[in-house]
Order: structure tokens, then C-alpha cells, then sequence
């Protein structure tokens, strides 16, 4: 499984492409519906491109990394070959009839092309319709990373939506007290400190241990003060919100 | 100002009372209406204490480091002394009318009395009535901490609700995130590379910057299979309720 075609251009395709040469993989063919961003990856990996799916050269493994909404579709004109999709929210069945070896290959990571990252930190999560071929997986998945787990469709959807919840969502959270801080002309480096203490407790304790906060202590007087304090609508409704879901999580 | 009583026995005036002893502060006396309390954070301090409020020592300072709702009923029984408290929410007034110099000195960050702290490195965020007085304040702050701040009532009841959104609610994101995945038994520790990851973004960029994600990507077809998967009520209704938000700031 040393010969690899890469299906797609864009920030998953481009890290793994890169991560997979460094570890001696060939990369044998980039595609991509668009011929600039497939030449733009192809020059990074020194390798062939094209965006006519019927000119894919052989390979030993062809790997997904496109639009959720695209993989089915470009699936029936591609030959059967091993695959893997690189998708936290497709289950495995897209491949099933069509292809012998299939699989997720699925990096728990947020990606964007222009910064780099240390792959080897990088929780890949790793399903393959057989035990034989799911070992391949593994294998090519240890060479990039440390942090290698087996994990099925089901697992992997609600993985997804754990990740939405743990960072697009908490990321969401600094974003208004970024709002609220830049109305009243304070840094938001202010809460740094207090957001790296909350999340350096994750390493060792559960988070509904280390929830503090006026929802937590149900201090009903402080969380009036503040509802009446926010002028903007929806983030008044999302502080009720969050703050009786709060309090029923801990009761 | 160098002799100061602390009124409260909690997790703000124990590490308050222990940074100002190991900078060369002379902390008086103890009070706590629990004389158990009182007794026990003097023990640390190497000092005085007492349950009783007729019975305070005289100081250079009084720091009042008790529940919000009880700092109004406390301050009728203490004479004119200098005075601050250490709440985010409660305004300077308070003060106002029986006291000469008053303030307040409020460290920004969750205090746990079990767990060591670097009180170095948390914002002090001060506030005096007069100039004079609360320049004292914020030499006394910096020989506590490297990162002091001056900062009025309005302000820092704004830094409070951020404070809430930034860490008692993304908290609270990790807590559904712990949950719903052990429901699929995966283990909370994959999300952290992510979770750090999310964090470490935000010293060099702004929070709205780098937001990712279905509801940032307007992936509707995701969004619909997420809350299609999610059983619990609230938890679905927290996604759409955040989902919604995001859109709308990001538009």
C-alpha cells in the first residue's frame, strides 16, 4: 500500500498528502475538479494531477478527502480499487457493492492549509470493511501518528458531533465574550489566562467536575444581573440557555 | 498598607491571603462568620482570627472576600477603614457614603483552595474612588501579579459575563462532549489535541477568525444529520440554538 492517488485539494488532502510523502509514501496522482488547486498540490507533493476522473492512473489505495455532499457521486466513476474516505460524518456503507477493500481513514482535527501542523498528534480514528484490510489502515495511520484508534461508523458520527460541541461551539463561546469585551473597549488576552486554566483541568479531571460559575453554584441573584445586563437578544436567549442546561446537568 | 484583614475564609481569600503573606504583607487577622473557616485560613496565614465583627483588629486595609449577597449587610458593622472586595459583580457604590477610601481588587480567575496557583500570572483588575487611593491599590496588585489592569464597575461586570461565556460555558461544551461520547464508549482524551488546539489559536488570532465548522461552513446537510443523531432534548436544542448564532455571526 506504498502507492497512493489523492482524491481532492483542499486542507485534509493537502496535510496527508504532505505527512504521507514524509513518511515514504508515493503519491502517485492528485485529482481534484479543479485543475489549479490539483496542480498547486501536485507541485507540493512533486507528483501527477489531473481533474478527469477517467484518467486516474493504478494505485494500491485511493483516498477520499472531498465535500461530504460530492463523495457519493464521483464514487461510480472510479474503478474498484482499495479506498478510505477522510470524513468524520459518512459512514462506511457509501463504498459498500461497489468496492472490494473499503475504509474511513478519518483525522480528528481542525485543518486549514495555511498553517502547519504536528500530524503526529493527531487522533486518526480508522474503520475497514474487513479485519485484513483494516490492519492495513492501522499500519499506514501508526506511520503518521501516535494516537491510532480503531473506531465504527456509529462512534465516528457521534465523535463529530462531540467535536462540535468541544471546539466549534466553545470557540463560538470566546467569539461573544470577544463581542461583549470589545464593547466596553476590553482586551480579550485578558481571559486568556482564566481559558488556558480551564482547559489545562481537562488533562486530568472530567469537565462537569471542574464546571464553576454562577449556573454551577445556582447563584440566581448574579445570573438576573446579568441576563438584564445583555443588550443583544440572542446572546441573552443562549446565556438562559446554557445556564438552565447547566443547572439541570448538575443536579 | 502594609497590614491587612481579610474578611472571608474561601478559595479568593485564601490565595489572596497566602500571595500577600509570601510578598511581604502582614494579614491581621482572619474573619469568617464560621469561626472553623476563620481559624483554619488563619492557621496558613500564621495569624488572628475571629467570627465576630465588633471584634476586628485596626488595619490599613480591609479586603472583603465573601458571597455578593452578603457584602451589604457585613460592611453597616465594620468602621470607616480603607476597604476593597474582590467580587467581578458587585459595583464600587457599595461603599459609597460610610467609607472614605474604598475599592475594588478583583483577580480574574477560578479559585480552587486545593489547587496551587500561579498568582503571578492573573489579571488584577482595580478600581479606586479616588486617584491617590487606588494607586496604592495597584502597587499592592502588582507586587502580586504581572498582569494588573485598571478597570471601572461597568467594565468589569461586562468582563464578567464574557468571563461566563469564555469559561463556564465552554466548559460546559466539554461536558457535553464528555457525555455524549461516553454514551458510544469512546474516551473524552481523543478531543483534546483538538481542544488545545482551538485554545492555542486564540493568543495570535481572534476567536471570530478562526471559527470552523458545520454551522461556519453553512453545511446544512450536516447540521440536519446532527440534530437528526442528537436523543437528548436540550442537547439538541442547545446545537440549534448555537448553530443559529453562529450562522447569524458569521454572515
Amino acid at each position: 500500500m506504498k502507492n497512493i492517488i489523492l482524491l481532492g485539494s483542499g486542507n485534509v488532502a493537502t496535510h496527508l498528502g504532505i505527512a504521507l510523502k514524509n513518511s515514504n509514501y508515493s503519491i502517485v496522482q492528485v485529482y481534484s475538479k479543479s485543475i489549479e488547486n490539483a496542480k498547486v498540490l501536485a507541485k507540493k507533493l512533486d507528483t501527477h494531477f489531473t481533474n478527469d476522473l477517467t484518467k486516474l492512473k493504478s494505485a494500491d489505495l485511493i483516498i477520499v478527502s472531498i465535500n461530504d455532499d460530492a463523495i457519493l457521486s464521483i464514487l461510480s466513476q472510479i474503478k474498484n480499487t482499495a479506498i478510505v474516505h477522510t470524513s468524520g460524518s459518512i459512514a462506511l456503507d457509501i463504498f459498500k457493492g461497489k468496492f472490494t477493500n473499503f475504509g474511513v481513514f478519518y483525522p480528528l482535527q481542525t485543518f486549514n492549509k495555511e498553517v502547519d501542523i504536528n500530524i503526529s498528534e493527531i487522533p486518526f480514528c480508522i474503520e475497514g470493511n474487513s479485519l485484513e484490510f483494516e490492519k492495513k489502515l492501522l499500519e499506514i495511520a501508526k506511520d503518521l501518528s501516535n494516537n491510532v484508534v480503531k473506531m465504527n461508523s456509529q462512534q465516528r458520527k457521534q465523535l463529530h458531533i462531540a467535536a462540535v460541541f468541544a471546539c466549534n461551539f466553545s470557540n463560538h463561546m470566546f467569539s461573544i465574550a470577544d463581542d461583549l469585551l470589545s464593547k466596553k473597549d476590553i482586551d480579550f488576552k485578558i481571559l486568556l489566562p482564566l481559558i488556558r486554566k480551564t482547559t489545562a483541568n481537562l488533562g486530568c479531571n472530567k469537565p462537569k467536575e471542574v464546571q464553576t460559575g454562577p449556573a454551577k453554584r445556582k447563584d440566581s441573584a448574579i445570573i438576573k444581573k446579568h441576563i438584564a445586563t445583555i443588550k443583544e437578544k440572542e446572546i441573552k436567549e443562549l446565556y438562559q440557555k446554557i445556564t438552565e442546561n447547566i443547572i439541570k446537568y448538575h443536579e
